[in-house]
């Protein structure tokens, strides 16, 4: 029966999404299993603009050492605990897999060679270690052929990156605190899928690819041990607001996502400010998008888009596709014309707009000004579904790495 | 007797400064007598760098209704209530002394002229309300010649503008929010005179003159109705910090001043972002003087400077004497050379620096580039006395207007 797996490359790829919280998850109850303070909400944004590809490689014929080349640069994996534990984890699945049909090759005791790409600049702002250790577990785990569900691998991937669990489901999806000191109940679950609500956009504002002051998962740790605000948002602000947001998402009730998005990622930005010493992922430009998203809405006199900000100053704007020439539009009109990204995915209803959907004299005319400086590149994006199984393959039949 | 008093013009006039707090006085608890939701504590600055000049006159040759005359422009009092409640108590107070001792002219029958005059721009984030009204409420006391304490004046000052109350007096000052409904309990102490610790510094960085984006009475009345962090900021926050400060001003400890001083803005900010709408005050400026300060720290060994920011850019940075070099120097060095300020008051161990204290290499860039093009001026200061009482008069001896 080995025979035929002794010279045999197997190959499994995928593709996954960048998620955005619309709750921000900051800061770690257990730094080691990336167990968080609070539950976290994120909607999982379509492929179609973002995703990593991954294939995972396992062959008895490989270097004995596991290997991972991250967009063509070979990664040194025994640095990195948190890609070891994802890799213990899906090893030791398959090795029950393997126990209990003892037919099947021994996948578990072969390298694994595991190839990944993204399609956007990594350390961006743009949650690529998300996507990356959400493709990574899928793909291992199809590889593996695991029975297990997506909320059981979610728990893997949480080791890898927090976020990333919330990248193994589309639409939109929870992230479950839990309580229990091993993680187990830490998962990510599916609120609702991409069907229920499939028309939320968002637009990103790219600010800067410039690296973070503070990585995230320092900063998260800093906030957690000195901001004297913190406690308040752990332990009451989170957990209403989950419940708040859950049931806007139930309701499609755009108007209540929208503030508690926007009152959440002010309210995180604000625990980073109260730390010490005190952390700042805002920049004058993407407080000129908040004062944007503001006046539109004043504007159009009705809730029709909200801004978010993550540990960094891009701007992600959501909004319902029957307001985009509302906010995609004005937008676009706010910034240079030769501003990349209004072409390609989800640029229907804006690539031909010439005038804003909102008059250009309601909108603070500084705002103006500095987005037409700060951002020279746009994202149009909007709810998608969750990874996808591929047959692009970054792996030959014959285990020597391709590029795309 | 009244007949010597029916042609004169009485006249008192008084210099006072400007606060800037470092535990924050953000939040009303009573809007209409100015009750904050919690304790406060500043730093009254020297009357050599920043002072209001007013004089308060009166005399029963004035037309009927009270004037007010600020830099050079009439104000329409009855339109303030602010100005209104407080020449109403001091007016009060003058009858009290009137009724005790018959044989005083009814000064509190007269109009009033009161003239003031800033050495600042007004509303250009350097607490110009507070100096205004203290003066304001000094110059009539002193007309009136009552005798309340400054502690009893602070009750009326505080009614004028909140941080007012805290320019009644020098040094060290703390403002007890107090926990009566009528306000009575709500006043201003001294903690520690000038003389205490007169080694105390600022260098105010002016950032902008532009004027405010929320006005800070309208902010904080925001911040009070919809952040959900601040109620833990007035509950257990600045309780602890007020203990914490007043004790390092006793001991002299300025490391521990300055981080309490650093932590409670940023606190406080932090509760203004988490404001719905969010509110912003400091900007890329702001946040590039943040980074000098803590980079100065780091690279001199110990705590030798700290910031504060209220409800605007400016940043007002603290340091002792003895570290002019250090921290005002190298503030110097960082700024373009024709930066104005540098001369003046307390320029004594700063006006022949060419180096800085700190080398530049040690100081973040992008920090160093952001001050160099967004500071232009520069207020050299200490710690200083409360009000003085002067014989610079802004009215003549029969009424007339005078200008300095």
């Amino acid at each position: 029966m080995a025979g035929a797996s002794d010279k045999a490359v197997f190959r499994a790829t995928t593709t996954a999404p960048v998620n955005i919280a619309v709750i921000k998850y900051w800061g770690k109850r257990d730094p080691t299993l990336n167990l968080p303070t609070n539950s976290s909400l994120s909607v999982t944004l379509s492929q179609r603009s973002l995703r990593t590809l991954t294939t995972a490689s396992c062959s008895a014929v490989y270097p004995a050492a596991d290997e991972l080349i991250l967009n063509g640069k070979p990664q040194d994996i025994q640095s990195s605990k948190r890609t070891l534990a994802c890799l213990a984890s899906l090893r030791s699945h398959r090795q029950a897999v393997e126990a209990a049909d003892p037919s099947l090759p021994k996948l578990s005791t072969f390298p694994l060679r595991i190839v990944s790409q993204n399609n956007f600049p990594t350390a961006a702002g743009l949650a690529s270690s998300a996507a990356g250790f959400a493709a990574l577990v899928r793909a291992v785990a199809d590889l593996y052929q695991l029975p297990q569900t997506p909320l059981e691998l979610s728990r893997i991937a949480r080791q890898g990156s927090g976020s990333a669990c919330r990248s193994l489901m589309g639409g939109y999806v929870a992230w479950r605190a839990g309580s229990l000191a091993d993680g187990s109940d830490s998962l990510a679950e599916e609120v609702a899928p991409q069907s229920h609500w499939p028309e939320m956009r968002a637009v990103v504002l790219v600010v800067s690819a410039e690296k973070k002051d503070v990585p995230s998962t320092e900063g998260m740790q800093t906030t957690v041990a000195t901001s004297n605000l913190f406690a308040a948002r752990v332990a009451s602000v989170v957990p209403e607001r989950m419940a708040a947001i859950e049931t806007a998402i139930q309701n499609r009730d755009f108007p209540s996502f929208a503030e508690i998005t926007m009152r959440d990622s002010n309210g995180f930005h604000a625990t980073c400010l109260d730390s010490w010493p005190p952390i700042f992922y805002m920049n004058d430009v993407s407080r000129a998008a908040v004062r944007l998203v503001h006046d539109i809405n004043t504007a159009a006199g009705r809730t029709v888009c909200a801004y978010t900000f993550d540990a960094g100053p891009n701007a992600v704007i959501y909004y319902l596709d029957e307001d985009s020439e509302l906010v995609a539009g004005t937008v676009k009109a706010v910034l240079k014309s030769d501003t990349e990204g209004f072409e390609g995915p989800f640029n229907e209803r804006v690539k031909d707009i010439t005038t804003p959907g909102v008059s250009l004299d309601k909108i603070d005319s500084r705002a103006v000004d500095v987005l037409r400086d700060g951002v020279n590149r746009v994202i149009l994006t909007g709810v998608g579904e969750g990874p996808i199984s591929v047959e692009e393959h970054l792996v030959s039949e014959t285990g020597e790495v391709l590029s795309q």
